[in-house]
């Protein structure tokens, strides 16, 4: 339930057209729903104004299956699943609709989201192998109703690739760099923009760079001001957080 | 060197006046000069609403004075120097007009900047112990003209603390988490909150937090949506980047 | 053979019924069988008031069912498995009475202990992901006698989901706290309990977890007192642990 | 936000006594207030027989002291200080009455707690140099009404020495096991007793100890079932939580 | 487009055999051809005098095929791909021309450079599975025109075997040290020759090799002079520095 | 070539039963064979004192077969191989006589050695799954002549097994100790005997075990003096060093 | 308690004249008592010829001279004491009979050992800088009866030191190979001789060396057979170990 | 041993002039004696135009002392002392000619060498205070008869203040990248130019740079090929190396 929608409710009580007690059992049955072995957060979309999101991984294609359908009943028009494996969107398929993305593993369940896409979110690679990961932010931005213009492969080690495209970095309200290797990508957007990095460490690359290690290091001691960082292949929280920030303005 | 700039480059080669050893050389090095960034260091106290940030560990007290007036004489009104001893803060004091604080080492050359305060960034810490880091970041954003408010020792070990005070951080456009040992700040202020979290670690503790491993780690894991991090004891990093984002507004 | 075992057989030597010399077989053959790849230690149900407890990981489904038989045969009702693979499950079916959950990885050798469950440990989870481990600890308690009361999927990224159970919490004799990722859960429940918290942290998540370590070190760290840990992923540790304090009261 | 809270409150809004958004803002923010977990705190000094507690490092000596005062001008007797340097202590025994030991590091300020100690807490260290931590767990113990035996200097390198105070072992109802180096302690005595072991690992050892990690991993890792683990130096954590398990019974 | 290539464009545009436009058109299309998924550096030839390589890892087999034949079609003679998977080379050669070595798993896409190897470079391991990595190194370096000997399985634990093949070291122009386990090849080695080595370390050990990292980090304490390091396994690298070191001469 | 076996060959030179070019031929064609893919050292047997052994992992069959093959040709009675897939091994045993181990992944190429076993090496595990390494050192063992005496499964948590089988210890000219998890063995053997002791840790555990980690940093800090500690899972190392040192007496 | 033992308590309450309780008691915290284990320490200076050693780190100035005070009252001749401050150092001198070495920080108190020096145990550095830990490892062989010899600065990066003092190796019947920084002299001595190689790593380097953990993991994964290795920095351990290898033959 | 030598020894035990039991010795230590290498560090001024280098750390001033004058003694006409502390200076400059700089703590010993500076070796740091490693491998440069081009603080957070130089960097014949934190500066200035770039991470930064790690894992990483690296802070390896690549040409 989201904010407006909260409201409406309130304003029905308001005008009578809502009994109290019907609100009441709308608003809170339970701040969360209770399937034993997980606590739907129904008033999530309360707090933080979005509709609510499944981390894919370690659950079973049922368990993402009632929590998606638990979610779909209770109101949500569209419920974003990250992670997902095609195997388990195959399944989900049989039961609900779903749209699914075989590069980033993003499923919707429900409708699409159709709101116009506002602001302006740039999304970096250093290399082409970044891409699931950057696809997992961009995704995720364009749900939550945000636009977003991708500027994939252009890596420090040639870095007038990258400066070909600074008028498209200069237009950015947020920019999420998604790098592996060295990182360095943060560093240098963070450079040449002004306006907020949020950096994403993928574990792409082999020997030293420790499954992502030397990339999320990299990124952390950034010598740029303005970069933030998420979790090593975190394009889910880059892109909700970029979401977040731009849809502030 | 843009299309027209080449054209020119050839035309000067086809008619003799350039040698094509010198075109070779011109190309050869291109596409890496002239490109106008320049522009953006000495543009950023126009952008920003105040001057420039100098990183005062490593560098002794002299380097420190002439950066600093060299941008006094360049035309800032104010330089922000962060992580000053107390010895160079002396040391500079006999030259420059400066104000320095003893807990977060921060110091402002020239004049204290007199814009009003815009916005609502919360910083919030765990312990008493992280104060020193939180006034880092608190008194960065207030250098850039943001309205800081201040929530100290709220750590999750009392959730009370902080569920009391949840008005304040419902209030905030974003929050600055400052917490050493476990972490765990970020994640619950993160569940509580639909603005942007930025998580600072701290290196406070001792054993197994190897200097402010278990909260960067635990940071970059938060469950919560929305949560960014920074470098350990990086107060100055999540102030600029939550002023970035608060002045967006 | 446990204390009220060896007890029965002291008293039959005082009053005569048993021989010397049958005592000392039985009591004393060794206090381990010797079969060569393990030493069983029988005495252990002696020195320790519980029964014996076989780690599958890592020993073949042969070993396994020697194992179980040799103690079965020595006089042990019931025999715990843990990390048993479902192929050694099936095998050891074949041979001898079985009882296994695939959740937990857990089986019970011989009768299903029928004790009369005394006291109240409370098992809570972060997420979803967490629940194997979870029921490693609550199988293992109840296999030891102990009244288990589930709470899972209340991480503290929504704390109401936690806050709204605090009674359930409060009946605790012993809380386990099972949680990935940033592993806060431990710290968070510490706060709200006047209990012991055997906090597990688990290898559920991925990038800079480092297979468990960000939440290992989380809840190594923990700023709340009465807080002590196990090794990543040992449900079984935390639930043996919990049911030897559960029943000193 | 109890059920009959929020009925009251939407029958405020359907009387118009409440306006749709203050409605809404008191909703959006529950259910985080006034949950009274305020209690804990200061019912702590009730449940436990004694005090708070103080966590001395990373404080100014004058925080320290505001904080003693505070709270003994709250009503408590007396309030534990730990990690307290020998000059943070000559500064507070200027000002309030004090007892300090220069090994530990403990402090007690106010009165010395004075009820007769119940139970048994056997403390083992695995050499001399563990002594400092033992201290902090055995005077956190002492101080919180606990018997406690000392047994120093029983390393498995010499089992004899554990082995010949096996009795005294056998008598407890909690034992702290305190080691550096390869903190083997935890393992041998984990295996001699049928009563939880909290094992605190210490950073005495130099090379490949790299600061406590060695013994810390070999606890985590303990062969034995019911041993747990504090963080690196944690005596009082170690102390603390053997209270709480030794005052269940 | 190499250097040579460029400096005839340019002397076709003096003598007027080329237009300014067609030279433009061939120079800066773009200093990258964008796919979308990549931007091929098509100015690295003049930059840095030498072909382009792809890194196969982490690429499918359609997106490597349509970069390789973008570089062929943009006039490039031949192109490297390192880390090549024999599935991937597989479906290459049913488009383009391909060679294919399975133990380096690199392939050379058109043409085999056919110019006469210049200069020396000596490649030695440490034992037979460093091999693979070995001729990632050398057939690079062939690839680039420069002269390779292999010396392989000269392990520090024999050194008679290095010392006997002195007269070979002697000779070189620059060495390239191949060695997992303790890595020490490259100190002996960099003690025997007056020239630079390149340190590769490889993953090849088990146990406390940590996947490469005691070789890497013996290579980079090596106390000889003349060492530098590339990333563990990084052949490719070793081979691409070695030749422009061996070309400059 | 052994010892022996180079001074009959001397011998024949003195006596003039072999001429100086075939005694040349014989002992130096080279100090090792020189394959391509390996340089193998026939020297060995007469600086080391035994025949040759073969690390089979990350060699192909095929490799593996022409270096036994050249050795056997080359005189070598036996050759031991170690870490050898049972697919290798089945390769091998087409073309050459083998014995092969499952357990130990040991194989014997050529006559099994008959010579008298002396002296006394007591292996001893921690647990049931430390075997296969104990194996590797027990039969690298035997392969030198050696008398091994088993002891397995007497890790420290059930001491008693331990002190039981202490005259066996007490025998030992070298003992060899084995141990994943906590590797506590070490120091509890190093304690009881006055004798060498070789810790073996193994990679025996999960979570916080690393792979081994934890064995090896608390063997590297036992407190018990004579302790020396190998490689994670080296059973080959610490059965050939204490065969050098058994066969010194 | 051995069978005898456990035969006459059983009669006891047989007869009657233990009671079931008292013998309960006896049984179930044997076996760990009365085993004989305390003559192990009591009888080191018969086995060994020189008396216990007290490692000095850690300890107050006051707790070693009570120690060693205790020992030469217990009849010790002398007693070797590491790792001690010449501040100590001079404390004792004031009490005690002491020769204390600078270099080493090893003392003897009471009587030098005087006894024939038998064997010949090799110590080799690297460098000069490994002299101190040499200096540990010397001493203490010698205090232990042994006869030293010394090759320092023989480092693999100048090879031929070590080469040109081939005969001093070959001579020896342990080598104790000390070295920092990459460590590599283990293996090469180790591929050199045909005795055992105790490998000390020492803390010397700077940057990647991580005090000490690049020449430790070097000679953990040597690839010369019969190497083991002690903790960094452990010259006594390292002596002691050889000087019980050496007084073997 | 050659062939020619081997074949008079066998001559020799033929004609019996050398017995059987003599020749196996010689025989058995060989191949490590008499090989020649010593003639390679008498020989080091004679092949690099330059002397020899101490490297001062870890060493006593005396020690220092002694191998400068046995170096100037044996006809050395200059010695770099790299890593000589301010205190070391002032205690050679009693004894011999030095000259020392502070910021890089290099000392020349002897006469300045004069010889006419060749080549060009730009060297680039990231920040002011990567300044006296910058300066270490500068001097090494200088000394060994380089021509140095020094470009500092030109990090990649601007990356403006590099492109603005590169025309000094395309004119390199080996570039030196120094830089802390996020190491990036190797990885952009590899893109730009195309000589050997060797990398040198420095420990400047804080909190998650681990001492230089990042920095480091960041240069290994680099996705520019042509990238070497040396060990953190490791100036004097740059410039040594650098010299090497310089002086081929």
């Amino acid at each position: 339930m989201n904010k407006d929608e909260l409201k409406s409710l309130l304003s029905a009580v308001q005008d009578g057209s809502l009994s109290v007690d019907d609100a009441l059992l709308k608003i809170k049955i339970e701040p969360f729903e209770d399937l034993g072995f997980a606590k739907i957060d129904t008033h999530r979309g309360v707090r933080q104004g979005a509709g609510e999101v499944i981390y894919g991984a370690g659950k079973t294609s049922e368990q993402i299956l009632k929590i998606c359908q638990k979610m779909l009943d209770g109101g949500e028009k569209s419920v974003l699943v990250t992670r997902l494996s095609a195997e388990s969107a195959d399944y989900l398929k049989q039961h609900i609709s779903l749209t699914y993305d075989e590069v980033s593993k993003i499923a919707v369940a429900g409708e699409m989201p159709t709101a116009k896409r506002v602001g302006n979110i740039v999304i970096a690679t250093g290399g082409t192998s970044d891409i699931p990961v950057a696809e997992e932010a961009a995704q995720t931005a364009e749900f939550y109703g945000n636009n977003v213009k991708r500027l994939y492969d252009v890596g420090v080690s040639g870095v007038h690739r990258l400066l070909d495209n600074a008028h498209i970095l200069a237009d950015a309200r947020v920019v999420i760099a998604v790098a592996g290797m060295e990182g360095a990508l943060a560093s240098v957007v963070g450079g040449m923009v002004d306006c907020p990095v949020i950096a994403v460490p993928t574990s792409v690359g082999y020997g030293a760079n420790f499954k992502g290690l030397s990339a999320l290091l990299s990124m952390l001691n950034s010598c740029a001001s303005g970069v933030t960082v998420v979790n090593i292949d975190n394009g889910f929280g880059a892109g909700y957080t970029a979401s977040m920030i731009n849809k502030m303005g």
